[in-house]
């Protein structure tokens, strides 16, 4: 397979590597691991040095189908945990790191993970862990030409699904059911996968995650739908609030309140704006509107690989292990409207999949906003 | 709502904190959290002291759906990261905890979680973190009569869902969209949510993890299904492997050689057998059957309200940090069949899930073992 973009991807990781003085990463989450290498599985992973070498490990089952997906220096199979222990043990052997800066996921790997990619038969004892985090951030935040195509795709497959969650919508059909609607249709235009499906309905669209359940839909319901399709390895994110029949009139009024915050927030986005600065532009028109009590969540996050990546909002980012976010980036890809509006007795929200260019956004999930059906 | 069974359950995982010399969990994994409180979301934690009392921190927009769900002492809701972090110090102080054993989940919580949940602001000084995931799988092994009645609810959906991929199953259909199509009659059938879907065919059969691609199915192929609904809070586990048209006669022969050996080791599961006595029957009969060599995988792992989950085999089980699993328990509910067989340009696997009883197996997931259509 062709190494095209995957060997400058990787010769840029170098380079930040050596500024952050790493002289090596171990990597395990798929995301980064396809992002560098053109592949990322479960139970495999990559090391990369910073002289640009990378070595992978994968189920000794999964070999010959990587070798036709990624781009790599070295490769080995491994049939268990202790093999691959084993084969981490073999390839700093082999790229002779003895000693120095070994990074590694730290907002990714649990307590089990980290002890098993540094265990004692594998790192070598003078390799001190850091995290890789920021690095790992710095270089997928603003997308190439090819990323932002594939993030189009995917939003086109997040419209679909949209389409026929909205058109299956009627009284009593459970949430399940509407999100059944909307990731069959995904599955059938293009998705291999979607990150998790929210559909809530009635008093449910006040919660902050609101996953599916048996509830069935009643007729003047507002139905909240959150898709984010995996399409050629790339995300979208779209969320649609919509009512079964006719909104009450103060349903009607926050939603419009709502959409012409979201609306004024990516009408500001572009390149050197800040995240912070979009948060008070949305915050401030919910406050005029005098609903400044019922924002929940940040306003912004990234999406690409993953449908929620860097940047991230601050507060999310420290505990994610990022730095503040810088000024937006050209090529960013953004989605708005990541923060409710909730009353109590119901909420309402709309988000949209946007890239940052210097000349203002990119709108990509191309889907009517509208409250009433 | 009724405390029954949650108050019984935290009873018994106070013995169990007190036997282990823990003071206090700050759980944050849903499936631990349901299990103990009747309720389990995303950024919410559940603080449980040795006595037996709970205190719940959920999202503010959240506090009164999980009123109607969850069973505790005391809730608070929180607006933000930083009010996460001052709820637990609340809860601390509430509790009068300033020192002692603080047990955290190292098996789900990543180093930024953790990070969160032990924040100097939160958490007291002299309190010192401990790992409680045995503790939450000797709780969860055993399963009440009510639980195995959920996972049979979940085993009948996930038939539902494979008849549904079966009968949809045709060359020129991609792999995603055989699916889309057991998928939607899940969530038709009863499921709210499901864990991740395989579906790989032809050579994709020989992965260890094949999620569905955009591969379309050709005449001849194997298809391997497994899925795993979510139906009230609790999971089943099967899998099938089929063949689009006539297997060729080594196909035919190891499936033969798999379907023995998985069926083989159900009939001696019973109340007392070790898990490695049947990971041996397994391994044996496809030993002697000449394929030895094309195993990879643990036999088997435990279902409950996660598709995989204590007990888990001995090797999983170490960097899951759990301790090497006891002999099966009666009422226990395992997959068995994990493992597949994988020859190199193809696989074949089947897997059910079953529950141990004194007396012998009993098999929740009934459907036809046949590779030829």
């Amino acid at each position: 397979m062709s190494c095209h973009p995957f060997s400058e991807r990787v010769k840029r990781c170098a380079g930040l590597m050596k500024t952050a003085g790493l002289d090596v990463l171990l990597l395990a989450k798929p995301a980064n691991m396809a992002y560098l290498t053109g592949d990322g599985r479960l139970c495999a992973y990559a090391m990369i040095t910073n002289e640009g070498k990378v070595a992978l490990g994968v189920p000794s089952t999964d070999v010959e189908d990587v070798k036709r997906l990624a781009c790599f220096d070295h490769i080995a199979g491994f049939e268990d945990e202790v093999g691959m222990i084993h084969s981490i043990a073999h390839h700093f052997n082999h790229f002779g790191i003895q000693e120095g800066s070994l990074g590694l996921e730290y907002t990714f790997l649990t307590h089990s993970l980290m002890a098993m990619l540094t265990h004692p038969h594998g790192k070598p004892a003078k390799v001190v862990a850091k995290d890789c985090t920021p690095i790992l951030s710095e270089l997928r935040i603003a997308k190439e030409e090819g990323e932002i195509e594939r993030i189009r795709a995917a939003a086109h497959v997040a419209v679909s699904g949209m389409t026929a969650a909205v058109k299956a919508l009627k009284p009593g059909l459970t949430e399940s059911q509407v999100a059944a609607a909307a990731e069959y249709a995904m599955r059938h235009t293009g998705a291999d996968e979607f990150w998790r499906t929210y559909v809530c309905s009635g008093p449910r669209t006040n919660i902050a995650h609101g996953l599916p359940t048996q509830r069935r839909i009643e007729a003047g319901d507002l139905v909240m739908i959150d898709i984010h399709p995996i399409v050629n390895g790339y995300s979208a994110d779209i969320c649609r609030t919509v009512c079964v029949g006719r909104p009450a009139a103060e349903q009607q009024a926050a939603y419009n309140l709502y959409l012409q915050a979201q609306q004024s927030t990516i009408a500001h986005v572009r390149t050197g704006v800040g995240m912070v600065e979009l948060d008070e532009i949305l915050h401030g028109i919910i406050r005029d509107g005098g609903h400044g009590d019922h924002l929940f969540g940040p306003t912004i996050h990234g999406v690409g690989i993953e449908f929620e990546e860097a940047p991230l909002p601050p507060g999310h980012a420290f505990f994610h292990g990022e730095k503040a976010p810088p000024p937006l980036m050209t090529n960013a890809v953004i989605a708005v409207g990541n923060c409710g509006l909730y009353t109590g007795p119901w909420g309402v929200r709309v988000e949209d999949t946007v890239v940052v260019k210097p000349e203002g956004p990119q709108i990509l999930t191309d889907f009517v906003r509208q409250l009433e059906l």
